[in-house]
């Protein structure tokens, strides 16, 4: 029975819905793994880390939807709750088993892969809502990087978006708009376009990783005093993993 | 005049447009006190003790509003900003005036006394507007955590719902959950409904202050170094009083 | 052609539309200029800058539309979005040029002259989606101070509204409870309201930060210590610049 409702689910969702799925529980376990990096830990509860993992996988799609003025997905799907538990619960399994090093991998390359998937739902989205292609760029920023704002902020931290951090927004306002240029402009097929906008923002992002790009940070205001010290602890790529083994 | 406004007001309302309104008001009250709270308290002035009360009144009830695609109640109906803000001025009042001691237990009576309002009216609301009875459970746990979760961030307080806290979350889910069994599948009338679960919410929440009960902290993250101390000061229950008192 | 789309979407927009614009843009020019400000630096990158001004420009904006169910305008107006950048990059370019001194005049000059706009569109707009005044004014205030209010729970600054600022919060307030009596009480033209509601909003507000006008601070709750040293550091108006150049 729960194979039918599985099924049932996953047949009136469309591409658009899966890659949705997709997006909220990749997105759910990176937040659960978040909540437990020493940076962002704050003695949270088992409860507390299942919330930040809702927070990470559905907290862009619920901005994301009360901004085209509809129902968020979640609410109308139980799928979406179910899914970001057992990523929450996945994550706790490996974060107990595994070594330090093994989780650090694993997160950034998790980063890099649920990255992709809410640019394009959320360009996608915004296109059914018949608002614009700048919306729609805005709107896959708002689904990708809101729930890592929501997370930040409840733990006293700086939000990603606004720090060094691997070109974080840049890439999901290129996925978002390499998938509309796919779709719309080349008359690409939904999950043909998917798929070219996903591998771009995928690679894009492991090679910032691996190679430490960054964001560009400008000239320091008078009367701010900034240790160099206090800046590399923003940066989190693989880069600064591949400097420490040397 | 006034008293016909408060009564077409009230009549309009329904059982849970008066339930919505004392949900308003026992968690404004509250959201006064909690601002003037050494762990909370930042300079405010009176007009952020009153925003603050309103974030803890309606807070709650504006983000599930929103998140149904409503108007927020409290904007369509100023009955709501009446009472919040008669509440707040009551908090401070009494604020003034009681002992350190009898401030604190009012604090933590009302925190289990206001609670479970919101759960109720939750649930019933995403059940209107044709939501399953997962998603009711979740809007109920929205509708009751999410003011405080407003005055946290902006007091720079880590959010309640992530750390220790005589299960707040769980309290609130549970109340609607049986809100919904008692009401849906057991048929029993809206108002007798809403009287179960009350009594049920209050009672646990109550119980778990007084006893001490908490959510379970899984093991430390690798690189966190947390002293018992801090965590002590989290807990803000019954129990913690009756230690200081031996 | 972009010349057509310009007046076309100008337009299209009417005179609360052209207020709107004006109140996102100033707002946006003042949100990178607060970002750069050493209480609320924290070593932001470039795109952390802009999108900074787009919280201060289009954050209250946005409040204010999902408050009453519609699509924020600027996801259907892309030229919100374009004003907002210039904007941003208007501010970085004074800021890297000007003097501490003229950068802090013309922040305080700004605030004063970005603020009535929200608060007359604020008004409007929930008039038009049929609330009450009560509610005119509350949305008023939220579409004036909304965007502030992210900027500084972003920075870990607690939010302006609840500590001492020159009457922020009363400002917006009067300001948009003036516009109604203007409009719907005297009748008088949606234009000349406007105008005389800006007019005694940026006067009023000038005022405050010249004299040193400041919200009232109640009592410290017992078990606080707060020096007087920080409670100054919350003022910024030009009576503390006044003060200094003694």
């Amino acid at each position: 029975m729960t194979m039918q409702i599985l099924s049932i689910g996953l047949v009136t969702l469309g591409t658009m819905g899966i890659i949705d799925l997709i997006a909220a529980t990749t997105n759910a376990f990176n937040g659960a793994l978040l909540a437990r990096r020493p940076d962002h830990y704050r003695n949270f509860t088992v409860m507390g880390i299942i919330i930040m993992a809702y927070f990470g996988g559905i907290g862009g799609g619920v901005l994301r939807d009360v901004l085209v003025s509809k129902v968020p997905s979640p609410l109308v799907n139980p799928w979406y709750l179910i899914l970001c538990f057992a990523a929450a619960a996945l994550a706790l399994l490996i974060e107990y088993n595994a070594t330090a090093k093994f989780k650090d991998g694993l997160f950034q390359f998790m980063t890099a892969f649920s990255l992709p998937w809410y640019a394009i739902v959320g360009a996608q989205t915004a296109v059914d809502a018949k608002l614009g292609y700048v919306a729609a760029i805005i709107i896959g920023v708002i689904g990708t990087t809101g729930g890592r704002y929501l997370i930040d902020v409840t733990c006293n931290v700086i939000p990603k978006q606004f720090v060094r951090g691997e070109f974080f927004v840049l890439t999901a306002a290129m996925t978002a708009g390499l998938y509309l240029v796919l779709h719309f402009s080349l008359g690409w097929d939904q999950t043909l376009a998917t798929a070219g906008a996903f591998l771009f923002g995928f690679g894009f992002r492991l090679t910032a990783q691996a190679l430490g790009w960054e964001e560009w940070e400008p000239w320091e205001p008078a009367g701010v005093k900034t240790s160099e010290k206090t800046r590399e602890k923003l940066g989190e790529g693989l880069h600064a993993e591949f400097e420490r083994d040397k």
